[in-house]
């Protein structure tokens, strides 16, 4: 099969590799439905975060059971799954405590921009849909894998509640995706910070009440204005950036919450600091598995469509084009589908 | 009157100041009862968190109110009061959300080591006890006013629960405290970390299942072996060192939680460690204003006896000794009473 590796800052290439094989028992072989590149992609991409050698890509995806491992008991061949972007048993401690993307045999996916893919602890990781979905609810299954599961982490560990006011720092498709979470669960006031006028109409569409243009310290200047002097009760940081980390950490209120779900880079915080600003401070790798169920329910039943992030359509073999709009920030999120 | 000053690094004075008027017409002045030296105290006598001025000392107060301003309505002369360690007005948002301690119009208290002590905002500071307590009562109720207070919110703030399994980083009395409120919250395993027969004593006697004596990592190990290899569900950073807040973090499970209320003096915390430890973190200065009431009735029907931590007792006059006893670890906590 041809399929995606990274030899270097923006050298993405489509490539001949081996087709994926069963190695372990409990292993799935998936062809895959639809697949994309992630904000996080982005980071190895621009050479941020270096990488030893070619490292295929894609850690979302979507797809068909192709073959199943001898061990393997409740994926069955031919069943539309998905999974998350983090494989995981879903039997030891931390998936039993609901934390399944810190599970003890937990392995990151990667080489998922592919037409073929294999993934360990098939029964652990998937979840498969009801029945085969219609190809315009694809995209949005899709979301599951990581986006839309990432942004409802972020706003279950800023403690998002009925009635609460959220502030959304970062306004990717996960920023994008929090603002849909937070609605979800209720938020009354969800402002979302966006200086990209595409990008504010979908907050809008998907909840957002207000836009805050401002970054840094008059960000949180403008999020204080909004909250009567006091702060957002829940504050979503989904960038990973020292300033978006700072921002939404002071635009909390006392007692409030931060849920941050951006991959830190070079964030450090001040024992002292964090102390007197008083807030919950919960983040990490989503437990996307955990959310797997409720959130395939709610995209089957039409209630949420997450799928409008992706602004970008590619076939496959045309993946190098959807890191590079990503990266000059033309498409919100790139979605690739083999032929 | 006479009462506590700290010049510079270990140089306390008893020495004569103006007595305490009221200023504002919310002030109350207290004739303490009894006051105490804390740990906090300790940094800045150790010189690590310099002063730049002669420092009237002492933030835990109990007492019978003396004098109130004009504007006090609901505290009274002769009435016996306990306030917390920062003055608060208990009506702005900040005190609505449960934050007292994050007051907007919030003061430090200081200048309690004392025969006579000016809190001001007292309606929303002080509580007064049913009646007058009995004089061994007396211990108890002064712990509410800091380290109690102290204690229970880094339960609360590590999400202490029922069948809870916690861990307890500092044996001062914070820590011992932290442990009897772990307790009274329904936690079933609480191991404290401690070397200190007399410490070690104490902690079991408030309810610590388990003792571990080695720190940093190898304390994490073997917190690691007392939960069969899953962590902590509630830590409880009771310190404020860059060691200890890493071997609470590092003790935490999978999703657990960390409450902090050592106030953190040269504390770093990386943003990428912290993201993939995937913990709670709430901590800062103890919002015990509000716990006041539940926590003066737990001291006046004799469920809990937190007063046992203070192992010297001294006339206000020695208070320099206090200070010393604790410095050198002699003393768990001071425990002053004017004459």
């Amino acid at each position: 099969m041809k399929s995606t590796v990274l030899y270097g800052p923006r050298d993405i290439r489509f490539e001949q590799r081996d087709d994926p094989k069963i190695v372990e028992p409990t292993d799935a072989i998936l062809r895959i439905s639809a697949a994309c590149v992630c904000g996080s992609d982005l980071w190895p991409y621009r050479g941020i975060q270096p990488i030893g050698k070619p490292t295929p890509m894609g850690h979302e995806y979507v797809g068909v059971v192709e073959e199943i491992g001898s061990a393997v008991k409740t994926i069955k061949r031919g069943q539309f799954v998905i999974g998350s972007f983090v494989f995981s048993d879903n039997t030891c401690p931390n998936c039993h405590y609901g934390y399944p993307s810190g599970c003890m045999n937990r392995e990151f996916a990667s080489g998922a921009q592919a037409p073929l893919f294999r993934v360990p602890m098939a029964d652990g990781t998937l979840v498969a849909t009801p029945s085969m979905p219609d190809r315009e609810m694809i995209p949005s299954l899709l979301t599951i894998s990581d986006v839309l599961g990432t942004g409802w982490f972020a706003a279950e560990a800023a403690n998002v509640r009925t009635g609460s006011t959220v502030a959304v720092v970062g306004d990717g498709a996960v920023g994008l995706l929090g603002v849909l979470s937070a609605k979800e669960m209720g938020a009354e006031q969800i402002i979302a910070m966006s200086r990209h006028p595409a990008r504010q109409k979908l907050a809008k569409e998907y909840g957002a009440t207000d836009i805050v243009t401002e970054r840094g310290d008059e960000g949180v200047e403008r999020i204080m204005e909004l909250t009567k002097g006091v702060g957002a009760d829940s504050v979503l940081e989904c960038v990973g950036t020292q300033e978006a980390m700072m921002q939404a950490i002071h635009s909390a209120r006392t007692g409030g919450s931060v849920g941050y779900v951006g991959v830190p880079h070079g964030v450090t915080l001040d024992g002292e600091e964090l102390f007197f600003e008083h807030v919950h401070l919960m983040g990490g790798p989503a437990p996307v598995r955990r959310y797997l169920p409720d959130l395939i329910d709610r995209v089957w039943k039409g209630k949420i469509n997450p799928g409008k992030v992706f602004d970008l359509t590619l076939p496959l073999e045309q993946v190098a084009e959807g890191y590079r709009a990503m990266d000059e920030r033309r498409a919100i999120k790139a979605l690739l589908l083999p032929d």
